[in-house]
């Protein structure tokens, strides 16, 4: 897993944000979501944090992630409620103030009836000064970008079209690539030549990972590079390496 | 949110190793049984994170969560391949030796064939020095338990055996009990009476879930407490203020 942002690397860290994920109450379905993403369109998920609906905590998250990697994705406690501390928090953890934003709270007017903003829903308007708005196609109260932090909403539905709008601003890297070698043996029979493999290709990413399969122990083995020639090399040595412990 | 380690509160903090889970070729499922059973049985999970098959991160990881919380809870990276570097990770954190353990050395001794016990799979004995060992009745490679992190395979079959065998010696907390309320309203309509409601019950902690039901917004209050009859009485008041915004 590429760290740091080198040539060609562009990193992100996922912060989630929520009691009830914590809880199990909800089952978080996003990591996997933006995970998939990420890795589609050329950026390295290092690291995902899920931490509870506490201001020092998403400050103490927020500040160590954005520090370490290009991007800095969150989801949860956007709404109206009590319990959504989100944005406060992030303006507190990049020290500036945050306050009901006009282009915030013109998108809302637009979407109730009139009468209907009420102070609750107008707490959906609050975002850091300085930030950037992002689109909220499904239920209109935005997120918001500010430095490298992008703040979206923890229900999947409007945290996927978030994410959908803000794909197109961020730098990408150079694709991983990936190949999957399915083995029918216990990963225990391929690992002494999967080491090998690996020091002999060290541009890839060479990963081992036992499953059971009509109560067998199988493996897939998964090489990932950003380098297609080496990838195929390396594949094809995999391939005979399994080829050859099923002899 | 519970948190740190006050009277009759039990907190854990859990990491999840293994670059496949960032890339999103493998879905957790890990994290969202580990919720739901430590909340079962009265422990409070506060924070979990996901980290990559790097040896620093994981070091990095363990040692902060380790400080933190009353027990800590790693899945994956314990198999035999070279990818596998949790256990050697776990005891750099701990400043301790590793080597092949006598005692896991036996189990694996006694479950292959004889002359099957190869090198790559004697890894799975390597425990750090100082550690108990954690039974894996699905695939016999042990966990392990050093200080107070538990270390446990990423195999959801064999990490649910392995929390099974821990469980009876965790030390629980008051359980954390709840109640749901669905209210058939967007969240931004009982916003503010659910803020007064949480301050008037300072001992619960009321959750406001917003999601789509039918295509309509809806919202699921959920109301947590260790007390029943502080319990009992802040969801009577949100069921009241959820039929007063209805009417």
């Amino acid at each position: 897993m590429a760290e740091g942002d080198a040539q060609n690397e562009v990193t992100a860290g996922f912060l989630v944000i929520g009691d009830e994920i914590l809880s199990g109450r909800t089952k978080d379905k996003n990591i996997g979501f933006l995970a998939d993403y990420l890795t589609a369109i050329g950026i390295d998920l290092c690291e995902v944090r899920i931490v509870p609906d506490i201001r020092e905590r998403i400050v103490e998250a927020v500040n160590e992630l954005r520090a370490r990697y290009t991007y800095i994705f969150t989801s949860g406690g956007i709404g109206p409620t009590h319990d959504d501390i989100t944005a406060d928090s992030i303006a507190a953890a990049f020290g500036v103030s945050i306050d009901v934003d006009p282009r915030a709270r013109a998108i809302l007017e637009a979407h109730y009836p009139p009468g209907q903003l009420t102070p609750a829903r107008l707490r959906m308007a609050r975002i850091p000064d300085g930030a950037d708005l992002i689109e909220n196609p499904v239920s209109k109260a935005p997120g918001f970008r500010i430095g490298n932090v992008h703040v979206m909403a923890g229900v999947p539905s409007i945290m996927q079209a978030m994410v959908d709008s803000i794909a197109p601003t961020l730098k990408t890297g150079a694709k991983m690539l990936s190949r999957t070698v399915d083995a029918d043996l216990p990963e225990s029979r391929l690992a002494e030549r999967l080491a090998e493999i690996q020091q002999a290709f060290p541009e890839t990413l060479i990963g081992s990972y036992p499953r059971t399969t009509d109560g067998r122990f199988t493996t897939q083995v998964v090489i990932r590079c950003r380098n297609e020639d080496s990838l195929e090399r390396a594949t094809s040595t995999v391939e005979e390496a399994v080829r050859q412990a099923l002899a």
